[in-house]
């Protein structure tokens, strides 16, 4: 039931034929919600500010390369596309922690060769893309701005940013898949007793290169997350398929230590070579990169609620951006996606039930994921650095591996299962309170094996609920 | 230093002589602040939204009375004006509960007479406008919608409701006092990276009256706030000159007891009757309030940062907009005109400094106020019904008494103090966690005196800080 159905639906109440669903935003969770939208068989109408990204070169200074996951994977094997992608990412099966002096440590993911996989975000995009217009009553256009959703009448105000030209597209179901600053989300804010936030981190982001090596060889660890840990701010390093690595340096915007700080060529270069000499050596076009590649910002935004009747629905980074530290951004939208279609599978088209159904399940969640996102920040840039952090993750393992489906890390919850990220993060902190009475008993990995050790551990695990 | 000065200042730099202010809002802060810069010399511009309320009735379907403690105060000290306003206050020397049979308890608010003054905010508005308006200097002008702010060219556009001429106001500098809908905000938070969130709660509050009695007598005790605490929600009245109280109803939206439940007179009488026996039999417009007065929201805003630059500041909701259950969203607001003035005293015309130190110091305590009004509001809709609660306050107030400035109960902190809030909030947690550990102990006030407590309550105020 809308509430405005009798001022706005078109001639005869929407049956189960003439069911018509338009999304706003053909970026990665708009993409592949338009797949699985039109294996029901229904018209989808796919609407992007951007031009056509095939058209283009490559997107430029927004992240480009991306952690697919876990949740990310099961999402694209609902369409059926999972293994097509997998053989464009490259599985990467751990941290290796660079320090100043280039000295390199490792931290396995998971175990039995469990892996992220580094893929190319414009690459992913363009394939989902190409994927949902293929697929029979799938219209992508391209260059449409949304200048005003009317919710009364459901009306998109559109702007063709190609020829200028406004005009309006009557909705019957939106989808609102136009990311962080969504314009759609936009006119829910403006709804009575809404729930808004946007909370930015005082750290941009900048993207840098490492170059291939000779005939396309990576320079670094190719089947690797790359992390400079410097304590307030870190650099990233993530494999390409031709051999580069694509650089994200974590930094203050203020400070000592900061993005006003570096103002000239000559700081740059020399600020590098004192905090990532191994690093720097392996970025011919650092200078030309920091000048030209604009700094990005790091949003969280969170609101509520991401339904408007059963007319409209947020997915996506319009209802829940997130920070990038934990990987989980895109993983968590194409989830928005799996759990949208089973919603679907259960309640046919009682759009009432589904949405109120997904905001109801989701939102705990995702709110969840956000502040994991902001907590794997510190851990990334400061603990990852420290022997006693190491350790920990270790003996983590250990008990993993001793008390099968009894203690799964934070980490792995998280990455590499299906549970529920509020029931991970739950469990997560469980967890650490454990180690953090068993940690002041150990020393080393080979501590783990003495007596009173083990039997610390099977009386934490006996009362472990 | 701004940093559009050479493009935006008008001819010749700004000099103290031609020193000008803007303030956006003509409330209770607007009025206040027009007071404190006009008394230092200089031109004051007050731009209102609405009409003058002097040409109209009372403010309807607003908060009607507010409660004015020692900030407010303060705040009106500053400016020469406390001893005028406190002649048309209602002192309140504490609550006075009502339980459903009708019986009353009552809970002193601080000792030695301390009270908080039930004021009309329409009254209050007036007084601060004929102050300020008979300054030097100072012109209001009202029915001025501020339909844009452009910070670049220091530009408002503003629209005259009445005649509806849309025309420009060039300022040099601009306060937005302009509350929780603030438009000054509005322009700030399209700034980069400006953090901000609105948070609702899920009730809503409607205001009701108590009629006055024969000759305008007060009905229920006069130097009192009457709450009837009831769980999920709860009715509190507060009195006015003519022998009235004004009532306010906070109650959930939505479920069994709600402002969707009641939907007939029948309903709303039946109701009324059942939970509020003892008020409803003086409450003779009952149902003709309830369905003509409007149902208000209750929002909490944050943001950050309050300056724009050394061009615009905000102040009062339009900064830090919180619920009203700790009585303090007015006397936060006059706070912030305290601490400006403070400024201005230390730093002269140096703008740059004076808005960053404001913000600096003002925002976390306005965050912790924002905290505590949201947690008083359980206290007074559930808490103050609980015999062993009150008795925790008798306790408190017997601690307070023999350790003269060692214990100050949090509620007097917040209303009777100027420690700022954050400060006063983390003792209040302090204090708290003492009397968890106290109050085991202690089953009636004459147990206070027993030497085991006595021992107890002296080996913790040797372990507090």
């Amino acid at each position: 039931m809308t509430l405005f159905s009798s001022a706005a639906a078109p001639a005869g109440s929407a049956s189960a034929a003439s069911e018509r669903y338009t999304i706003m935003g053909a970026g990665l969770v708009g993409s592949l919600l338009a797949l699985y939208l039109a294996r029901r068989g229904y018209p989808v109408k796919v609407l992007e500010r951007r031009p056509d990204p095939r058209l283009a070169g490559p997107i430029e200074g927004r992240s480009i390369n991306l952690a697919l996951s876990d949740r990310g994977w099961r999402a694209l094997e609902g369409v059926g596309i999972a293994e097509q992608i997998r053989q464009v990412g490259i599985p990467m099966y751990g941290r290796v922690m660079h320090d100043v002096a280039g000295n390199l440590t490792s931290q396995p993911y998971g175990q039995n060769n469990q892996a992220i996989y580094s893929v190319s975000r414009a690459g992913l995009n363009r394939t989902l893309l190409e994927l949902a217009e293929a697929m029979p009553g799938v219209e992508v256009q391209f260059s449409q701005q949304c200048l005003n959703v009317d919710l009364r009448t459901r009306t998109l105000e559109l702007r063709n940013t190609a020829t200028n030209e406004v005009h309006n597209h009557e909705f019957q179901r939106l989808f609102g898949a136009d990311g962080a600053f969504s314009a759609v989300r936009g006119a829910l804010q403006k709804t009575d007793r809404y729930n808004y936030s946007q909370s930015y981190l005082e750290y941009g982001y900048k993207e840098l290169n490492i170059a291939a090596g000779p005939g396309g060889t990576w320079q670094l660890e190719k089947n690797a997350l790359h992390i400079w840990p410097r304590g307030q701010y870190m650099m990233i390093a993530l494999p390409n398929l031709d051999g580069s690595f694509t650089c994200t340096l974590f930094f203050p915007y203020e400070g000592p230590h900061s993005f006003a700080a570096l103002q000239t060529p000559e700081q740059v270069q020399a600020f590098f070579q004192e905090v990532f000499p191994d690093a720097v050596s392996l970025m011919p076009e650092l200078v030309e990169d920091f000048f030209q590649n604009p700094t990005g910002s790091l949003v969280t935004v969170r609101c509520f609620p991401w339904a408007f009747d059963d007319d409209v629905l947020l997915l996506g980074d319009a209802s829940h951006a997130i920070v990038p530290f934990y990987g989980q951004g895109m993983n968590a939208g194409f989830e928005d996606c799996t759990v949208l279609n089973q919603l679907m599978d259960q309640y046919g088209q009682d759009w009432h039930t589904i949405f109120r159904e997904f905001q109801r399940q989701r939102k705990p969640n995702t709110d969840a994921m956000a502040d994991l996102a902001v907590y794997n920040f510190e851990e990334m840039r400061d603990r990852v650095a420290d022997p006693r952090f190491l350790l920990q993750k270790k003996i983590e393992s250990k008990i993993s591996a001793q008390y099968p489906g009894r203690w799964m890390p934070l980490y792995s919850q998280v990455t590499f299962s299906a549970t529920p990220y509020a029931e991970a993060w739950a469990a997560g902190q469980q967890q650490d309170q454990i180690m953090q009475r068993l940690m002041p008993h150990i020393h080393s990995e080979a501590d783990y094996d003495r007596p009173e050790v083990q039997s610390l551990v099977a009386a934490e695990m006996k009362a472990k609920s």
